[in-house]
Parts: structure tokens; sequence; C-alpha cells
């Protein structure tokens, strides 16, 4: 009976972000113009509505607008993973649901996540109730590991009771510890399972233990050079091609995150309107703007213009 | 121009449970009833759908028809402070809006707690977001630091900010930090405003420092001991008053506080449905429920029955 169900998702994954208008409001032209983009250079896929995505800073609402805009648009559902996870179960159902009709392939999910030292039987409660809630067989579910940010981290022995109960259903994880041994350990116990990294640096060391692929933030700029190497990633020039995407990491990373990428997309773009994240992410200010661009033109990146097929 | 503009607010408060019915949805008649209670047995108002009160694991269509049943059912807006702050800046401004449509007498608002390590102006301009969008005279604020829950503490400097930038609407805090340095630090350093202790143990420090009352999960049981203690802070008994208070507090806590509460007022009130929380709060074992009966029989203690004019 699994005719009826997405394949299992893989490969280069966009944390993407999404633009807004002068009054915070969502700019859905902006954000399928963005993601068609990213689809167009290098990524497999879509992880939109995630922590690069702000979405847990947008209602649901607002959600579910932006996850329609994009089907409306032509972007298909099957490259979706929207982020879905919210805290509280109302909310994660009523999200999940929609994706699951628009198509998605995946949601990501993170678990409940204004408690903290919530017990796994806490946790494991919060991902069964919400699985049966939404009761539909196409969904499938990408757990959502980030400590630093939900400081709710999701064990090894939670995966294990979550993937023995729903074994069709829950599939997979996205790991943003930022820690190697975490996420190859989880490719190795749970062989099928597909881990994402969550750091653009971590790529190739999660590939080579069999990981599914990474959703990351600065893949936002640099699809491009992700997809290059993935494709390459057992070849002679794959840690070359990780040691390049590690460093332009290492550049954004040194401003805040989310306002550095969105400070390189108006650049690129010319749309002043990407700069500012809602509250309480801040906008980089014009002199960290400046600083950033003359890093990233020294180290001499640009981002894509053309489909991705040009540079292959 | 403040006569429109309510009081602010002082005494003792209830951060009220949340009863749930089988489906775990609001049992909103078991909630008024609470409330009722509360405030008959010792509560000067109800910090409704706090941490305790489990708001964050309910959507904004669940504690808007949380709010709105009090007040139907003659539960009076002025006794309320709930809980209103959000992730996303609409869901706080929705909520919000209906508190002071209800004739809330003030909000009880986190800061967006889902990014961590968010600079003051962040979190600073999220809140003048929110105050600008609700944009009621009526309104008034006040601030929720709960660090060990939400990670993200209100700094002092970030209440100077508000404060001035506010000073109608941004009139006190409550301080669930556990630091009574902090809280007395806030009462002095700004006369007027009104801090509140989340914890029944440092209700007696604060009050002496010129705080203005607290704001307790175990006041869910013993609304009539903390109205005592507030009562009788200057006289003879003030320490032996906090010294009871403290006591109950450490048998609840040595189990998870929420459905410890609730095993409480469910033996309370013969009502099993009072025991589960919304996942990922568990259930308090059959086990430690009775263990916790145990301790508290041993110490002596009973809810009240009869309104508080009949204790005092």
């Amino acid at each position: 009976m699994l005719s009826n169900k997405p394949e299992i998702l893989k490969g280069v994954f966009a944390a993407a972000l999404t633009p807004q208008n002068a009054d915070l409001s969502p700019n859905l032209t902006d954000h399928a113009a963005h993601c068609r983009w990213l689809l167009d250079n290098g990524c497999d896929g879509l992880a939109v509505l995630g922590t690069t995505g702000e979405a847990n800073s947008f209602s649901v609402g607002e959600r579910i607008a932006i996850m329609e805009n994009l089907v409306a648009n032509g972007i298909s559902g099957k490259t979706m993973m929207p982020g879905v996870g919210c805290c509280a179960i109302p909310d994660t159902v009523e999200l999940t649901k929609k994706a699951v009709d628009l198509g998605a392939s995946g949601v990501l999910m993170l678990p409940p996540f204004y408690y903290k030292g919530v017990s796994d039987d806490g946790l494991y409660a919060a991902y069964a109730e919400t699985i049966e809630r939404v009761a539909d067989d196409r969904l499938r579910v990408y757990l959502y590991h980030i400590p630093p940010v939900s400081q709710m981290p999701i064990s090894i022995d939670l995966i294990e009771r979550l993937v023995k109960a729903y074994p069709d259903t829950v599939v997979g994880l996205k790991d943003s510890s930022g820690v190697i041994d975490n996420m190859t350990s989880i490719a190795k116990k749970f062989p099928g399972f597909a881990v994402f990294s969550g750091g653009d640096h971590l790529t190739l060391p999660l590939l080579q233990a069999g990981g599914a692929g990474c959703i990351t933030a600065v893949c936002n700029i640099a699809p491009h050079w992700l997809q290059e190497l993935y494709q390459g990633w057992q070849g002679d020039k794959a840690q070359e091609l990780q040691d390049r995407m590690a460093n332009l990491r290492d550049i954004i990373i040194s401003f805040p995150q989310v306002p550095a990428l969105r400070a390189v997309k108006a650049r690129h773009t010319g749309v002043d309107g990407w700069r500012p994240s809602r509250p309480p992410l801040p906008v980089l200010s014009d002199a960290d703007s400046k600083a950033l661009y003359k890093k990233l033109d020294d180290f001499g990146f640009s981002m894509p213009d053309q489909a991705l097929a040009a540079a292959q």
C-alpha cells in the first residue's frame, strides 16, 4: 500500500528564506520566485518555513498562505518539506494536513518547544497524538532535531520508538545539532532512515556515513555549490567542494545568519525588501552588510543566475 | 487620560491550570468553576493561560475560547491577566486585542521564544511592534521573565527601554527566574512598576522589597495560604506563613509541577478529567499520585472549600 506515498527524500534542500513586505507580511510573489530560483539552481527540494524561514514568527494562517501560494505558482508539492512543528498540537496538525493535501513529499516536524526538560515519553505522546490526528497514509514525517534553538533534543531512543510505531510515517530527520557524531550514529543505526545535515560544513561526512543529504540555510545563496558537492561526494574533489562550502558558511555565520543571508539576497536581486526579518530577528546593519559583501567578494563568491544545467 | 485604563494590579494571582476533556480539548465548564473557586478562596486575580495553564499547548482559537468563556460565566475581565505572548507577533496581537476587549486589567506577555540569543534590540522591536499593532489605550502589559522555560530572559536594560517608550502601557513584570536578587533589583529600580514573583517561596522577600505580589502555580491549590501571607507580610507571623507556603511548594515540585497540581485538583474535585495535561507534559502516574497525596496529608495540607472570608 505504499503506492500512494511519496518517495523518501534525499539530496540538497534549502531552508528557504521568507521575504516580507514593508508591513512585515510575507511577500508571496518574491517567495515563489526565490523558491523557483532555488530549484533552478541546484536544489532538489525546499524545506520552506523552517528556522531560517522564520516559520514560528508567522501565524498558522500566514504559513498556510505561504504554502498554498507556492503550489498556485507551479511549484510542485513533491519538492516540498515544509516546517510544521508548533508548540500546540492543533496547530501542528492543521499545518501538516495542509502540507499533505498540497502534495508535500514530507514535513519537517519540530517537537513542541515551549516546555524544556520534557521526557521522551512526553515527546513521544506529542508526536503520536499529532500523527494519529492527521491520520493520512500520505504523511511522511522528518523529525527536526535542533537543540541550539528548540532546546528540546530528539534522542536516539525517541527516534527508535517512533520508527517502530510508525515505520511508514516517521522516515527521516534533520540534524541541526552541529554534532557530526550524532547524525552519523543515527544514519548507521537506522538504515533507510533519511538523515539530513543542517550544517553545510557537515554535508560530506554525513553522506559518507550513509546520510541522505543536507537542508541548510546557506543553500539560499549557494544551491549550485551544494549540488556540486552532493553530485561529487564520492569523487576526487569531494573534500575541496566541502571546504569551499564550509568557508562560505564561516563568512555568513560571522554575522547573524538569517539577516546576513537576507542581505546577500537583497544585493543579488536589488530588492531592498529582502533585508528585514520579522522581529525578534534583527536587520543586518549597513556597516555589517558592507563588511559581509566585501568578505564574499574577496572570497570570490557569486550567486548563480543560470540554471544549474549550465554549470554542470 | 488614565481614566479609561485599568488600575495597576497587585496581590495574589493564580497561574491557573486549564482542565481538559477526554479528547484533550479545554474543559470550559471546569475551567470557569476552577477560576471562580480561586477567586472565592483567596485570589485577587487570575493569570490564566500562563506556563502552568499550558497556554502555548493550545491554539490561538482555543485560547480565545477559554478567555471568552470566563467572561460569559460572570468572571470579570478586571480580575484577569491572561498570558498572550507567542512566537509570532500576529498571534500575540490577536490574543492581546481579545483580552483587552474582554476588559482584562492586564496581559502577561512572553517575548517571542523560538529563537535564542536574540539581542535586546530584537526583543524591543518585537514588543514595540506588538504594542503599536494593538494600539489600545486600555492595554497594560506585564512582561513575562521566565528564563528556565522561555530561555529568553528580559534584561533590566530592556525593561528600562520599554518603560521609557511606553510608560502607561508597560507597567509590570512577572519574574519566574527564581532569582530573588533579580526581582528585588527591578522593584527597587522602577518604583511604581509592579513586580510579581513567580515563586511561592519568594513572595515575602519580594513584598519586603516593594514588590506587587505573586503569580504562582501552587496558588491553584493554596490560594488561601498565599492570601494569608499577602495580608500578613508585615505582621509577626510573616516568616511562618512564608515557610509554610515554601514547604508546600517543595512537596509539589518534588514531582513534575503541572501534573502534580492537576492530581491534587483531581482528588479535591473527584473529577479524574483534571489529571491529563496536553502533551508534551505528562500525566502523573498512579504511584506518584499516591506518594504525593501521602506527603500532603502528612504535611497537614487541605484545600479550602469555603470562601476566604470564613478563614480570615
